[in-house]
């Protein structure tokens, strides 16, 4: 089977379509925003985002395709016979902000990258991982038994490259509890890579689903209202000075609305806060951030 | 005059106690912490931070004297001949969010930096900017005719600099209305830069004061209120994905709550937000962020 953006696109899409709909029902007011913005060179971007519901707080969930001409010099520096050829690019990308301290921050992102060249080149990248204000091992568990049914053999390897990703080291601290992420991804042909992103992708209501259910409505006070924005701090510091894609997005002139829309929507900064010890606020740090074998732990559980 | 670290130390130490007790008497209640926190390698850290007000939301006035054994070669790329020399800096920054959203932030940043290699090299560096919400004539030509009179036959140089540097790419937006910005700068000799120096540090709060003092007990609603949250947006943008200061700081491994003291306390991310046309939100972005003369244009004002 050949390398075909379109099956990829027609998953991407599809599965765009679903997660709105299942976060638009699991918010039960707001709705997600449609547009459809022809891209320059071709292909289109379909931007979705929901703010301001009463669960969720903001979410976007967004599909591109790009098509360009000539590869860029600095886009092939580690295969230089590319350069120049054309290229596309299917991406889907998923943020969730939800309002509740206690249910976590969620990301997803799926890409397909194609080199027309001879011979031609493509790869996959992508995964999904969670971020969570207050640890639940409950949740924990089932988000990485979800992973690992759906990324197979290559769970552990995956798990460990998303450990190592979502790390901020000027903090020395984890973003959250991990999950899955692959890049240059071809392991066995393109058939089998996409069955394989589309189990992961088909995977991510499963997995985020059940737990947002659990805690979004919690009761909640102030203080967890403010260890929530003083939490997504990180999130914002780990997105504009270390993540790839964003740094990306912000230096190629991609529509900045869109590279920016994973941003949280309201964050606070404080000087020197930390968490008394003892307190669930302090355990999310000294506990659920530091990475582990969650399934070898407390599979059971 | 040879490049006397001390007597830089002595300014900076002396400046940052005014500025510190200048803003104290502005917000009227909160007070600074006072922190020394040995560095490594010798020199100290006194991070001073004023958080919560009434009038002032966060402040951060910092100094810090470093010193190294050995200038690392990423420090000496161009002056390859200083490598392994052993260094001193000293510095201090300030940045202050007011609580109102008609009083501006600021920030004031100066350094000096000395190589003990044969020659000995030195340089300072630094300069102040404002960034408001709502722009006020009044309050840039204050701004810009204070700034113009500490820089003297400099000032057309550093406030082109200070326009260029903060400018967000990503956003194609000024960060704010400018002020002066310098680099690697000996002008003259040590004496006649370290005169300078003074003279911008000195001149910080007689082209500070006067503003917020003009602005902080405006009368304001909610509609204001976020639209000053949603323009801390581009401050984080700035420092945390752009600013040269942060991003060594980032990466360097320096004490990260010094670092990213200059945060803004609250901040709001909204998808796809743009003031209507005609309002005071539309003039900041259509007539007082575009970089202009503003002596030459309304000096006479």
């Amino acid at each position: 089977m050949k390398a075909d953006i379109e099956s990829v696109k027609t998953f991407f899409l599809a599965l765009q379509g679903d997660i709105c709909a299942a976060l638009e029902a699991l918010d039960g007011t707001a709705r997600f925003s449609l547009e459809r913005l022809p891209q320059p060179g071709g292909g289109f971007g379909q931007p979705r985002v929901l703010q301001e519901g009463p669960a969720i707080e903001k979410a976007a969930v967004q599909f591109t395709h790009s098509v360009g001409d000539a590869l860029p010099p600095a886009a092939s520096e580690r295969n230089p016979q590319l350069a120049g050829a054309p290229f596309q690019a299917a991406a889907i990308s998923v943020i969730v902000h939800p309002r509740n301290p206690y249910a976590p921050t969620t990301h997803m992102n799926l890409r397909f990258f194609r080199v027309d060249a001879d011979p031609p080149a493509w790869h996959f990248g992508g995964g999904f991982d969670l971020t969570p204000c207050y640890g639940f091992i409950e949740d924990c568990v089932h988000w990485h038994r979800t992973a690992a049914e759906a990324a197979g053999a290559h769970y552990a390897r995956m798990k460990q490259a998303c450990d190592a990703y979502f790390h901020l080291g000027h903090r020395g601290e984890s973003r959250g509890i991990g999950g899955l992420f692959f890049d240059d991804w071809r392991t066995g042909g393109f058939a089998a890579s996409l069955d394989l992103v589309r189990a992961i992708g088909t995977a991510f209501l499963p997995a985020y689903q059940p737990i947002f259910e659990r805690r979004h409505s919690l009761a909640y006070g102030e203080a967890e209202r403010e260890w929530q924005l003083y939490r997504r701090g990180r999130y914002a510091e780990f997105n504009l000075a270390i993540d790839r894609g964003t740094r990306y997005g912000l230096q190629s002139g991609r529509r900045i609305e869109s590279v920016l829309a994973s941003l949280p929507p309201l964050v606070r900064w404080s000087y020197n806060h930390a968490p008394a010890s003892g307190t669930p606020e302090a355990d999310l740090l000294s506990f659920y951030l530091q990475p582990k074998d969650w399934l070898g732990l407390f599979g059971d559980a």
